[in-house]
């Protein structure tokens, strides 16, 4: 376990709901399940750093991400065995429930040209 | 659609994950799960009125219930229908982690003779 993090079988149901309680986490939460860690930086737009470290936090307290300093920034990553072993099936339902609410990624893109 | 209740497509995943992540609301979500119109105050024990008050309102106004006046008081019952319309697969899969979370309904239960 890493310092600040619960321990898998200290993460709880309604923990999980609250971190997922939110637009801005549920983003998150679809960009980290495409797999792999990201930096925190490239993953809400237009936020503050303020709230950037709040929803941080609450997503890592409620044993939905990993968080783990590398260098001045810091990484994310989804806790999908964790979570799969405490809630068998949760978290795939929650994927495809955010993915089908999501509104297409190309819709309103600009042109690059 | 009745009074206070989002319409169907209405229900945000956001608003339903808040609802679900308190531990006396999921209480009464695995109870409204056995299907039919419950009394509400037949779902939580030892709690005040108030605070009942809130947890309605917020399980309403995520979607997650319905809330219907008989007489003095209030039905209340699961938005299945609504739900898996909404966000197919998710409201099973929720109801399952909170079956398998919950501990067992007999443990510290007292003889009743």
């Amino acid at each position: 376990m890493t310092v600040n993090h619960p321990a898998r079988d200290q993460i709880t149901l309604e923990n999980v709901f609250t971190a997922l309680g939110n637009p801005m986490r549920l983003t998150v939460v679809r960009a980290l399940a495409a797999g792999g860690e990201h930096p925190c930086g490239s993953l809400l737009e237009g936020v503050s750093k303020s709230t950037l470290t709040h929803h941080w936090r609450v997503l890592r307290e409620g044993g939905i991400i990993w968080q783990r300093p590398s260098g001045r920034e810091l990484l994310l990553s989804l806790r999908r065995e964790d979570l799969d072993a405490r809630f068998p099936g949760l978290l795939d339902a929650v994927l495809g429930a955010i993915s089908a609410d999501a509104p297409p990624r190309a819709a309103g893109a600009r042109p690059t040209g």
